[in-house]
């Protein structure tokens, strides 16, 4: 039994998917970011990043999205999320994965959380301003050189597919307009349909709810 | 024969190390930032990001450290740079490199890229302020909770030690003492008596007097 740790809507929702694609076994906790929970003494000892997501498993946690989902994939192989038997194949799902993590989050994460980076408010407010330029300039990237089509590796859905997902669903509140990126919109929509994600995304609004 | 495009002192040094610790029969070519080489159209065209590593293989361009070090890890078997039967071992040294390229390099950035997330000169200038608190708890977090020692997965050397040592390089310019870090600064000194990361230092360096 896998557990993980996530906050709904957060790039957690990357791994969430991954495990349900894979019919893994697992069950979720939810953090309350709003409660402060990623920095409760409970779950530092857990993460001690204070982030989520973290995956419990028999032989110990693991963090960070790449590993977690690469790691998904190999626990579960007869799932086919990862060309595993390919090392230039796998090495360009690494690629992409920290692309996502390293630039496309980071820049996400300058509207809501600077913070991180700076304290002053005008600095602050500087960074959230060009949020739209920095995301809208790492999804055109994307669109014209990293979607190989209809999924993002080509013919093949891999962990990467929910995990570029997980980072368009934050487009609108970035300030970036995802009809202007033809192809990511059509990949969203077809994430849409697919079960697993309408399973997760249901349940994390179920967990928000609650 | 694989390339490397790299610029000395950059985090293409990870990759320079990983493809001297493997034996690989590989050649290396030095963009000068100070001329904007990986701006120009040449360089775009092998990788649209503008940024350094990129490794040419005989399939095609690879991109992204985390992606590339264990690309060479899975290609050079032999040199075990990396637990590659083991899922979850493997998975924890991908954690260790998705926490460098995402949070500690980028906090690093801040010091003189900041303008890839903002353009106001007071709020470079703040960012650039932080980072000897921001680099400097990344750091405190590697050193206490994600080295195994003596190497940072433990007993067997892999590419998350050239990674490391690659960013250690940048923290006296961050501001942070790396004598505070004992754990770290003993790792770095245990790397700079290898002699495929002396090879590789005195390579960069004399491409740099060039």
């Amino acid at each position: 039994m896998l557990t993980l740790y996530y906050s709904p809507g957060s790039c957690a929702l990357a791994s969430h998917i991954a495990l349900e694609e894979a019919g893994a076994d697992y069950k979720t906790i939810r953090l309350d970011f709003a409660q402060n929970d990623q920095r409760a003494p409970g779950y530092l000892a857990i993460n001690p990043k204070g982030r989520v997501p973290a995956l419990v498993t028999e032989q110990g946690i693991l963090t960070e999205s790449p590993a977690i989902l690469v790691y998904i994939a190999q626990r579960f192989p007869q799932a086919r999320l990862a060309p595993l038997a390919d090392p230039f194949a796998f090495a360009r799902l690494q690629s992409f994965n920290s692309y996502l993590c390293s630039t496309v989050h980071v820049a996400h994460a300058h509207r809501m959380r600077g913070y991180r980076w700076a304290d002053d408010p005008a600095a602050l407010a500087e960074m959230k301003r060009k949020v739209p330029q920095t995301v809208g300039e790492a999804f055109q990237l994307i669109e014209r050189h990293m979607i190989a089509g209809p999924w993002v590796l080509g013919e093949s859905f891999s962990v990467c597919d929910g995990y570029l997902f997980t980072m368009a669903q934050w487009l609108k509140d970035d300030g970036v307009d995802i009809a202007a990126l033809p192809r990511i919109h059509d990949h969203h929509n077809r994430m849409l349909e697919r079960p697993a994600v309408k399973k997760v995304l249901a349940d994390e609004r179920r967990a928000l709810a609650a």
